[in-house]
């Protein structure tokens, strides 16, 4: 499960993704977490957007290290770092040409599309989530 | 009604839709026809978004006449141009400082959101368009 | 300069910000943070996106609390809480109706857009930014 | 060069890019028609974002067939459909398991970043983009 417990994620800038700066606008790290957290998730066998339950974020944040520009190649690792009763947290790791161009995190939270109301992640996701959790 | 005719709708071009080329980027301007078609349809009594009727576009498209730049003030004015059975053809023009940027205009058509077809405009609403259109 | 102290900003929830969920994309509320930014800046007769300088972020982070939805018409409250020798801290609060549904901040550092480095903040900018504070 | 005279873009639709309406939000396809364009350029050997020239959009179309929904796998097709003196104009066929899911196109100027001109598209490179055409 090696595989699993250090995910990458690799991408390009798109040139829509850049700003006047000449740089990725630094909403779009973001974008490109969340495409990395998709695929993370999918090579689970774990689909994340479901028709009964949702998983909003309750809080994400980013730190910018390197200049990211159109057209770079770069990787994302993700890594499930918290595994609650109803939220995880996956930390992400953006590199570029071997360096560390960002750092950041989002958390989840396991929510009844009805009710928009929290509740425990089903247990045999949560099962998985440890696994990948520990490695 | 000469106020709904010909509806202007103004707003700034904002940094996260330019691009590395110091220009906003193209499609960015469908996202600037969006608030002004929405802020039309307001103007109407109308809420384009609804539970029930969906109304997806079939065809947009845009001429780009002049750099738009971050910060840059424009006006968008909107035109009904065209009431259908089913669908709506709104004209769009954007102005920077009294000079053509850009023109283009969307289709919508107004879909049921179960059955995911194209069913005739509502009545009511359709009147209302239609004394839209003729100004 | 209590205006300034505590700027508020106010926009609505656009439709090509929500997504699937039926709510706003998450990411999408640091666009609105910055149109806040920007006019938090303007109103201090400060253009944020200049030529030999410019303001990356290298910390952003956001917490969300309520759902927002389409055309939800929300307050942005800017509060500069930090200014250091290079950088600055900005603080936000999304309320909706009268309720907190959102915290945020970001960090911008001064940049020289030639060397690509962090500069002292510009003494006269750092005044005036630091009457803003003390409000 | 049977390759390149159609060359596809294959890619998931990202939940970031979807709408209140369970689909994908219209301008994204611009989004994704960007992304196969870079690609197709890449396929030719050609970077179409460089210093000296930019490549802005004079015109841009899409027709809109099928509901895109979150996660769909799509196929875009891009041609090379007419070389002029100053500018290109490439289509594009959105594919989804291999029904037509949208049509678009792009014209593209050749234009001198410094006097923000149209100029003639460099010989060597209109060759290679006739040669494309061809196929």
């Amino acid at each position: 499960m090696e595989e699993i417990h250090k995910f990458v994620f690799e991408t390009r800038i798109r040139f829509i993704d850049t700003d006047a700066s000449g740089r990725i606008h630094y909403s779009c790290m973001f974008r490109y977490f969340e495409s990395a957290e998709i695929e993370f998730f999918r090579a689970m066998g774990f689909r994340t957007f479901r028709e009964d339950v949702s998983f909003p974020r309750v809080h994400v944040e980013c730190d910018y290290r390197l200049a990211l520009l159109y057209d770079d190649l770069i990787q994302i690792e993700v890594r499930l770092t918290k595994v609650g009763g109803s939220s995880v947290r996956l930390d992400f790791r953006t590199l570029k040409a071997g360096q560390l161009a960002a750092t950041g995190c989002v958390v989840i939270v396991c929510m009844d599309r009805n009710t928009q109301k929290a509740i425990a992640i089903p247990e045999q996701l949560r099962e998985k989530l440890l696994a990948a959790m520990m490695g």
